[in-house]
């Protein structure tokens, strides 16, 4: 891996690799009861976790995860510098009142279900800049707050084809320190908005495929490495129909990554357990990331991990409007 | 003014400050017509500017803002290798269509009415970083989409209490490089969530003047700097009642600015433009800073400024819920 700044390209070094020192999840009951339940922190009673709405508790899931990622540390929110964060609600009301709790300066970021990878290059970037020596990076989502602002009042029961994907009640965040032990983010790559004209919006895994395609194959070639560097390639949410494009579109462009390729929203639960096409929303990748694959990284099990969140830009207006889906992706190297 | 960075401190002192090379701001015919419409690029014939929808022609007003700045310095979009920017829409669809269309390496921030500010300071922190050399920091808003999705359908005509601000139709957008000719912007101080408990969602200027007068107060001491240092200290958008409640604590805590404090709310509009408390939206501080204040400073009529974007991070949402309007502010010290 070369050391040095790449200007002018979408893909960042890091001169200074940012230390992944604490990480924390937590996930609702469905979440919690998929394959990787005894991977996450803290999973959820209820969806209201002991508040009187669905949005208040996931602006307390946010908190409290950010909260137990620093305690892991011994750590205060007063200890930390900074904190990049965002959500898929409105005006990112979870995060910024969870960030009022907090009390830490703030940036608010909107990538949709690429802001756990957005937060995480932004918070590196400002870090390796030598601007701050503890930050914490995080995202959120709530299946109950999503659903009823992205799509129907959840009262209705109205039920959803099978390319449609289960916005997962999760909370992932991470404590990233200029110093200490763990795992390291030592690369990122910045997406560009893709747009292949796809407007369905129960089928967001298809607009996304070739954001998160063009990205890893921006990534792979400014980086020049072989498509084998990595132990796992992993995506953020574009659930099983999104990951078999995906899939075809890396043959076609030969950028297959090996020997490992997955995403988030095709692991996240079990065929089961009703979530259609998978899971999706900013807390998928985030409780994936924050729970299974860096518990597999301090294991060893994973050395060197390509992860690469994937967003659907548009809203519910821009759908109305007769508007395609725009996706993002952005890239992020963690190595140990 | 020093060279080094402040660790720990909010404040961020660049040690290669970056350079403002060319501005755009494009307004809405009633911005356009108040006391600082010779000073903007473009005013827009009609708040569809040639779309179908508001939203669409919001998202067109952000691009050709963008476009018009790179055009200054004879560039095209493919030049810029970094668009920070947002909006106040729902998923911020104005910047992430806006960015679809410009497919510049993008990352979207939702501050509220403090993400001109937010963005700056994203984009200095990483070119100062060395990341990149040549990145666009914007923000917009809509008076007609912001109004049909915060407040009331504007076919209602509800009639708004004095308190209340008119949502600025406005764009501004920054070239920013790192080697060139033009302002700079030398330190920026990231704000805290600060929430008094104000509930009215019609008075955001109060909302908001804690959290300005916070910055403010943090900027001074992280900077060790007498309270007339700057030529101008300019807020966001807190409108007639909120800089007078931020001047009443600006005596309290004894960091009264001087000689010049004024706020970009109170500026854009006359008082019979009927705009009742002063303008607000991301565009209000946005087009005040890209239009008069750039101006001012290239003239050398100001050299230095403080600038300090304030939001208001509530969602409709949150306030049915019962809760408080949380408030933040960043500011970005610009010197010639």
């Amino acid at each position: 891996m070369p050391g040095t700044k790449k200007k002018g390209a979408q893909t960042v070094v890091f001169d200074n690799p940012l230390v992944l020192t604490a990480w924390a999840s937590i996930v609702g009951p469905l979440e919690g009861g998929g394959p990787w339940g005894q991977d996450f922190d803290w999973i959820m009673e209820d969806y209201l976790f002991g508040e009187q709405t669905w949005e208040k508790g996931e602006s307390k899931m946010l908190r409290e995860t950010v909260k137990h990622a620093l305690n892991k540390r011994n750590l205060e929110p007063a200890d930390a510098e900074l904190f990049v964060a965002g959500d898929l609600l409105n005006q990112l009301v979870s995060t910024n009142f969870a960030a009022r709790e907090l009390s830490i300066p703030f940036l608010g970021l909107y990538g949709a279900c690429s802001t756990m990878a957005e937060s995480l290059i932004v918070s590196s970037m400002l870090m390796d800049g030598g601007f701050f020596d503890r930050t914490v990076a995080a995202a959120c989502s709530h299946h109950y707050t999503a659903e009823r602002q992205f799509r129907f009042p959840t009262e209705q029961g109205v039920q959803k084809p099978p390319s449609s994907q289960w916005t997962a009640t999760a909370a992932g965040a991470v404590l990233l320190e200029s110093v200490g032990v763990g795992p390291r983010i030592t690369a990122a790559t910045i997406g560009r908005v893709v747009d292949m004209g796809q407007k369905d919006i129960a089928d967001m895994g298809s607009a996304m495929a070739p954001a998160a395609v063009d990205t890893i194959k921006t990534h792979f070639k400014d980086m020049n490495l072989p498509t084998d560097y990595y132990d796992l390639v992993v995506t953020g949410d574009l659930g099983k129909i999104g990951m078999a494009i995906a899939q075809q579109l890396f043959i076609k462009d030969g950028v297959s990554p090996r020997p490992n390729y997955s995403d988030c929203g095709v692991l996240l639960f079990d065929d089961n357990q009703g979530a259609l096409s998978g899971g999706s929303g900013c807390g998928c990748s985030a409780c994936i990331l924050c729970g299974p694959l860096l518990k597999k990284m301090l294991a060893g099990d994973i050395k060197k991990l390509l992860f690469i969140a994937t967003g659907a830009l548009m809203s519910p207006l821009s759908s109305f409007q007769g508007e395609s889906i725009p996706g993002i992706a952005h890239a992020v190297v963690i190595e140990n």
